[in-house]
């Protein structure tokens, strides 16, 4: 029997200094049974937090309307201020596919949930915005020309002239990614951004692989988005940044991964590390634990 | 909260050739409420089976009992026939701690459910020997020793002199430990033993290694147990076998692990593969669904 089909939701909402007001958000999802709440995590600069939760598709639809609720009932986008562009109290709300091994959950099955929440979260006072690969039209897929448009474009739900107290939230679906960094041993970001230029798939480098060079904390960074870890999984990634950087005398130094990474990833950079091919998440205590207790003769969470 | 306070059984039981009778035997440690079976393996020659079952102490007990039971109804260690020696229609019972950040199980809580275990099971007609950690004597802890005297010795729990069907048990508590095989690229097994003999703790090696050099397949292996992870993780006697074979003009092809590892070795190779030194359970996708899911406001194992 296959696990249950899950997915990952990532809302950001506006508020990130009052911590009462972001934990009682926060309590509108994780009292909503079938959902686990994986990650909350608030930046007082730009006044803007990020939950990670995910569950089934209905309980994820109600957690989602739930949450909607409850930043309309919390925050007042009239008042509130922030570094952060934001249309709205809920801002923006993608859900996300959990493939294989962990789920068999496909993007079109993220589409339909947005569409089903927007639909729910339009009910709600909310204009709807649907964006990436929930848009209805192409121009409205990109986030960033929705959130410069938004003043002028008619919502695909909710009313056309929401209250300035809630505003406007961008729902949508996306592909699974992995957020994966590498600090280099230099200070300059020019070798970054020559680094990231040679990587990423936009300019002929690996499949999957969008980059850019920064500067943080003083050090020299590639940042990576990695959208096919199948073609291009973490240890190959970093393969082609250690090879790029060490033409250009700088060696990685650290890496970083930002947000949650399917044990899948994990094991292939162990299996490449040990050589070890056969290395899969049966051999993995908790993974067994945890297949086990999905696999219930009754199918469903109970645990005997 | 910490997750439940785990153990890991792993009995062996002496029948390998009689599908049904397996199937039955396995069944009664499924059906115990609480309990998690994560492997069974069969093994005809041998006419034996090790079943590999996970859970807190009281449903480990109950499964344990009713393991015996079952034991002593399917087998008949009169007409049972095995390369293997073997003392018991069920013949060995070891309980194994799983400690941080799966659990934390600590040897001696092991060592109290090995003696409660074998106080239930001689009440069922096994004569009962507690052997490694749980061994009341030093002369009982090891379990070839065990096999060899225990015509002769008064046992621990129950009869003296068991029924011919049943026979005897050793029930006991060992660290849990991590079987790891690395196979070289020449069938020389003097060349697995020479490596062998240079990483194992008894001749001077790495801590908590111990290693012997075998022929496996056509191929010479280096197979290890590691019994003290922190101390020496997987990567760092992988590490001493690639040199130590280097030093002999060999290389290591591949790697295998035989039977479960605790998330926590993989991340460590992990890290030390990705020079990722920030990665914990928290990173990945299913610990973290799977850590949300213990931590349940009840504090029970009901999932909601």
């Amino acid at each position: 029997m296959m696990p249950p089909k899950l997915f990952e939701a990532v809302p950001n909402f506006s508020e990130g200094r009052d911590v009462e007001k972001v934990a009682r958000i926060a309590d509108s999802v994780r009292n909503t049974p079938g959902v686990s709440v994986l990650g909350l995590h608030s930046d007082p600069d730009h006044n803007r937090s990020v939950l990670t939760f995910v569950g089934e598709e209905e309980p994820l639809l109600r957690a989602s309307v739930a949450l909607a609720c409850a930043c309309a009932r919390e925050i007042d986008l009239a008042t509130q201020r922030g570094v952060h562009p934001r249309m709205g109290s809920l801002d923006v709300l993608p859900f996300v596919p959990l493939g294989p091994p962990l789920s068999d959950t496909t993007l079109e099955d993220a589409v339909r949930l947005a569409h089903r929440a927007g639909e729910e979260i339009g009910k709600l006072g909310f204009a709807v915005y649907l964006y990436e690969a929930a848009a209805i039209a192409p121009e409205r897929k990109n986030l960033a020309d929705v959130r410069r448009r938004e003043d002028h474009w008619e919502p695909d739900y909710g009313p056309a002239e929401p209250s300035a107290h809630q505003g406007a939230v961008a729902v949508g679906a996306r592909p699974f990614l992995v957020a994966f960094n590498a600090y280099l041993d230099t200070d300059d970001v020019e070798v970054a951004r020559a680094v990231a230029g040679e990587v990423r798939e936009r300019d002929g480098g690996l499949p999957g692989v969008k980059a850019l060079g920064l500067q943080v904390g003083g050090r020299a960074q590639v940042s990576m988005n990695l959208t096919d870890l199948e073609t291009t999984p973490i240890p190959a990634a970093l393969e082609a940044v250690r090879r790029s950087a060490k033409r250009r005398g700088a060696r990685v130094e650290s890496t970083e991964l930002v947000g949650l990474v399917p044990l899948a990833d994990i094991l292939e950079a162990a299996r490449h590390c040990l050589a070890l091919p056969e290395l899969g998440p049966e051999h993995v205590l908790e993974a067994a634990l945890w297949e086990s207790r999905w696999n219930m003769p009754e199918g469903g969470l109970e645990v005997r």
